[in-house]
């Protein structure tokens, strides 16, 4: 599943090149179904998609020195330290330095997976640490985090099924708001390395779906995948656009009146 | 690292046996430094402590068909049903079933950590996936989630590292509070299965720690430790407490004026 589409420079400007990365250890399961319907239809309305299933490729989940060639076995192993250092003279392990290179070429990356505990799948998550290395993700040979990081220019959506009931995860649902439980994920890790995050997709009491509302799930899903380079993402906003003081802070009375918790990083809509 | 500490009737009632889970591939690390010295500290106390280092333990992180051998191959793998089949039926891996018996053992649950993209390193994660199933963490069979779970009566704790200033992660720091970046370990894992979750311990600036703060953050942390079982937990909101609607929200008007985002989740204090 992971083989590149070939480019095609002939094809008008709208085609664009999407990753989608997908954790579920079942291939019948619901989070494959939407997987596969995505590139589907990604590729239906003319794009460029190529998706890597980490379960199917078996991707290591835990990072450790393996993942950096230039690391000496005697040495202390310094994950950021060796992570950059290795980033930068081009030696990372190869099935990392592949997904780079995936991440690279994206013009979007879609992450698929079952919320489990409130986050990702441990195996998702292990693409993470291992991928988003110091040099190619954040650190001080890139730009600065938050909207200008050196991902910049991507969308980046969530697709992600969960168990419970959306009304728990409303506003005052007690798992807490969507919004809030995925801010790891959305700012981050996407908007903190310079992608444009969209608002989740979010396919509720997964376990026991009805074909019915499988279908209008899909249904929202195609119309979310239809927007993915058009519709706004979230306001998150910039480290360097004057709202923050040295020491990260946001600045006093920036926020609308009344606002707290992590709402505080949003600008205010419209 | 792994051997119980017999247990000794004995000895008069603050003994206490603790769990210690530390996820760092170093072990000359400042995490692995931490959870040595939280074993010290409270073996000195007169504790039992056991400690799983997932790494030194190779632990799995990916939930697949081999945690179910109730599980046959040409079935669909629904990891929910299975998780619960095989934990009520006393047959999940080894691995896993060892693990429940250690959080069955303790009267207290420590993660020692550092916060990588903001959330668990994968191999702590896929502690979390695989060892909190369905029938023992959770699910229609156990006490309902929040507050009466089937793991009340234990105390838990993070200890973290992270690499960024405290003023990052402060209530106005651009990263989000910790206490909201957190979330989904404190109110989404311990106090969703019952666990009395306590403050995070926090090691900030951890990448480059000065002799002197590592000593201060050392002393520090050993007050935590000591306070393991007397300092007062988070007042997280209980679901079966009055707070809440059937659908899982919040009551209007129980929150303190002003409140909003996952502080309407906690009690006011004081």
């Amino acid at each position: 599943m992971n083989e590149p589409t070939p480019s095609n420079e002939a094809i008008p400007s709208p085609r664009k090149k999407i990753l989608v990365v997908s954790a579920h250890p079942e291939p019948r399961s619901l989070n494959a179904s939407l997987t596969a319907f995505a590139v589907d239809e990604l590729r239906a309305a003319g794009h460029d998609v190529q998706v890597s299933d980490l379960y199917a490729m078996k991707w290591k989940a835990a990072v450790d020195a393996d993942d950096f060639p230039g690391h000496s076995a005697d040495e202390r192993l310094h994950v950021m330290a060796a992570s950059e250092r290795d980033t930068l003279a081009d030696r990372l392990a190869p099935d990392i330095a592949a997904e780079q290179e995936k991440v690279r070429w994206a013009d979007a990356v879609i992450l698929q997976f079952p919320v489990w505990w409130f986050s990702a799948p441990a195996i998702l998550k292990g693409w993470i640490d291992r991928v988003f290395t110091s040099g190619f993700a954040y650190g001080p040979e890139v730009p600065p985090p938050y909207s200008e990081g050196p991902l910049a220019g991507r969308r980046a959506l969530l697709s992600v099924t969960l168990g419970a009931r959306e009304s728990s995860f409303s506003d005052r649902g007690i798992h807490g708001h969507l919004t809030d439980v995925l801010h790891p994920l959305q700012h981050g890790l996407f908007w903190f390395t310079g992608m444009a995050p969209l608002e989740p997709f979010a396919a509720y009491e997964a376990n026991d779906l009805p074909a019915d509302q499988f279908a209008a799930a899909k249904r929202e899903y195609a119309r979310r995948l239809h927007g993915l380079f058009t519709d706004e993402p979230v306001p998150f906003r910039s480290l360097v656009g004057g709202d923050y003081d040295h020491d990260m802070r946001l600045l006093p009375g920036v926020e609308a009146a009344g606002t707290t918790g992590l709402d505080l990083h949003v600008r205010p809509r419209g």
